[in-house]
Order: C-alpha cells, then structure tokens, then sequence
C-alpha cells in the first residue's frame, strides 16, 4: 500500500533551539536544526493517523497543512508524546469527527489523569475532545486495512511501544530492544530510530548506541528523531554510515 | 514602577488559526488574527514574570526572546493555562535557577495531578522540571518589590484569578466578577479583560459583556484577550469604544 510519512517533529523534549540556549545548534541557521517535538504523521488512501500528539502538534498540523486525523497512535505518555492530544478538537468540531486513539492500558491510565475531562465525563464545556479509546498489547491490529505491529521497546525501565507498518517501523524514547522485537523488525524499507545525543542517558540511546541498533536490524534505511542540541544535523550527515542520516522536521518519504 | 508587558498569545483555547478553519478570522493575512494561547510576559527592573505558561510558551519566548523567567502567576487549572509548564526546563538548566510557581491551593492539585513527577519526585530523569510552589489566596503578596493583588473572578463555576499590577489589571477566562473585584480594580491604566466571542458563551464574557464590564471598570484603557475566529482584529478596532481594543500577540506597553 502506498503511504506517505511525514516528519513533523525531530526533537528532544526541549525542542530545539532550546529557550536561552546559544550553543551551535540552537543557534544554527540550518532549517534541519530547528526541531519540533518528535512525532510523524502518516497518510494512506484517505486516511492520516499521527504517531504521538506531542505539545507541538498545532504548529505542525498547520506548518504542514495536515488536513484531517482518523487516529492516533501513543508510543507511550511522557508529556512531549500526549500534551497536544486536546489540540485534535478542531477535528471534532469542524469535521464532525471523533479521532481514534489507540495505546497501551498503561497509556490509557494516564491519558486519564491528564485529560480527566475526556474520559471521565466531567466536562464543564461543550468543547471537549471527543476521543475514542482503543487498548491495544502486543497483537497486531488494523486501522482501515493497514495492519500495525507494535513492536515492544524500553525507554529505561518503562515499557513503551513501537510500530511497523508494512515496510516502515518507528522506535523512539528507546535505551532497550527486547529480542522478540528485533524479529518484528526484519527486512524494513525504513526504520526510525531515536538517537538523543552523545553522551549517555539513562532512558535514550545515544548516537552511536543507536548506529550499532541500526546496523543490527539492517533497514534498507535508517533515520534518527528525537535528538538534543548535540547532534548538529550537517555534521550527522557527514558522520554516518550511507544507509542513515538525521531526519529533519518536515522531511517526506514515500513507502 | 516602570513595567513593560508583552502580550504572548491572546487566542482561545484553540488557538487561531483553527486546525482546518477556513473561516475569514483563520484564513486572514492580517497578523494580528494569529493568536497563540492568551499569556502575558512581564517585565520589570531585573525580574520577568508570565502570567500563565500556556501550551504555546516555548513557542512564544522564542519569539518574543525573553531572555529567563523569574516567577509564573497562575490564574487557574485549564489545559490553555498549564500545559506549557515544563516548557520552563531549560530556564533551570541553562541558567541554575528555580522558577517559582505561584497559584491557589486547588491549582496546586491539579498541577499534581498533571505533573506527579514535579510535586512528588517520582522522577525517571534528571532532566525534570524543577519548580518551587507558592500558594496564594486573596491576600496581596510580593515579588520582588512588586506587589500583586489577586481579584477573584468566576469562569462559569470555576473560581479563577485575576491579578493587579500597580495600574494594570489581568483578567482572563472570566464570566462574572464577584461585587469585591470591582474595588480592586479602581483607577487602572490597563485593564486586560477576557472576550471569547459573540455568541454566548457559559464561561466566557461574550465582546458586549466584556465591554459592558469594561465601562463599568473603567480603565484609561482596555484591551481584550482569549478571542476566538468569531472575532477579526480590523472590524473589532472599527467598532470598539476609542478607550477599548482587541490585544495582538506581540503587542508590548509599558506602566
């Protein structure tokens, strides 16, 4: 199936530039630089699902003239991947639409305390989101008839999840693969990887961490997000192996 | 004192534009019409204080380049109001400083229940906001040298906060002002008072009933926020009494 992925955050949870910072990548010139919060948004037939609703979803939505959302997938609840979950309502309301918000049990508890409003029905407004919630575990399911595979991960402790659609797989907030899951990612057109900096981090991959993941699971290419003002995107370019390079806010690829 | 306040957002919930809006106020070309999340950034002598730090801050204090943040004022819980809270990280590790946070007990509450990992150092990472919390009720307190006077305002049934800043008053997402609020707010220069629309609204002040209560309070000048696509910059200047207009993102005066 032709599907259309579009990057419309790259970035750490900071965002990049990070407010007061003049280091050399904050304060780059290079457009690839500049990084939203780390999110994708993935169009097929008619439909556009987004792969996280982070903090900066309205700026991406209309940098990049999103025109619609049919659902959402959460990788996990940290607040740069769910802040912009209320931000969907203008779909609720001008489409007529009720988005459909698909994560882990664990995610769901979350969104809950957050957005008690929505799920609790306690709502004090006639503006609230309209979601609805759908649990998945570890058993692929179908958005439409696009299978989505979750690929297990850890970002640190926490379990959190990835995806493969079809030839493409998307593996943020990621410092440990299971091994079960490396097998989820074979012969892969494209996998996204996260890579947060050089130096070590206790719930990331590193850089070189993640060329090593990369190397390993051996898509025919390899792109990094959710990276910190450490990573500079020109000097990535020149570094990395032919098969990898930074993904930059913005960038579409066709699967 | 002399203080100068920049206007950081002065749109609705949503924002404008709205996600997908096609609408005259979403698609105009007049600049004034964007309007991030309603927040105002205050400058005196050395010390900046935001009221709100909406999910639009990270996004606003790059534009406007506000260079640190002393202190946030909290007029209440909305997701509008909040969200960009952890937008305040890099304020504490680029320049070593703890941001302090004021708002009313019930604030606090939700603020736990938004940011566990904040008030209950059930943190996974290093990076974590780091915030000290100060409570307020209607008792005047101090910043600094600055003295701010709380109003207590009501946002349908929410009690919610307005502050006074010498002669500048700040009062937004309001729907009924209690009898008291209207001595606090004697003798302004600036007020800036909530306008959502002008249909009705059941936590909002609609323009007439906010230019009603704005005559009633009469300020030498009155500025309106938290506007949604019901209303257009030029046709509100057009139409507004010449001591009363809508607010623009970016708009700075100085007390």
């Amino acid at each position: 199936m032709a599907m259309e992925v579009t990057f419309l955050g790259t970035g750490t949870s900071m965002g990049i530039p990070m407010i007061g910072c003049s280091c050399a990548t904050c304060s780059s010139l290079d457009p690839r630089d500049k990084r939203l919060r780390t999110s994708v948004w993935i169009h097929y037939n008619d439909k556009h699902v987004i792969i996280d609703s982070g903090i900066d979803f309205r700026q991406q939505a209309l940098e990049q003239r999103i025109p619609s959302i049919d659902a959402v997938l959460f990788t996990h609840h940290h607040v740069d991947h769910i802040f912009g979950l209320d931000e969907l309502r203008p779909i609720n309301f001008l489409q007529n639409k009720t988005v459909i918000a698909y994560g882990t049990a664990q995610t769901k508890e979350h969104l809950k305390r957050v957005y008690p409003y929505v799920f609790e029905g306690h709502n004090c407004s006639s503006d609230v989101l309209k979601i609805e919630y759908r649990i998945f575990d570890t058993t692929p399911f179908k958005i439409d008839d696009l299978e989505i595979i979750p690929i297990p991960l850890f970002h640190g402790e926490l379990p959190v999840m990835g995806f493969r659609l079809g030839s493409f797989a998307y593996c943020t907030d990621v410092s440990r693969m299971p091994k079960e899951s490396y097998e989820l990612l074979r012969d892969l057109d494209v996998l996204v990887l996260g890579a947060l900096r050089n130096s070590p981090h206790p719930t990331h991959f590193t850089l070189s961490e993640a060329v090593e993941e990369a190397r390993n699971i051996n898509a025919a290419k390899t792109y990094f997000v959710h990276m910190s003002h450490e990573l500079r995107h020109k000097k990535m370019l020149q570094q990395l192996p032919v098969n990898m390079a930074p993904a930059f806010d913005g960038l579409k690829i066709s699967l």
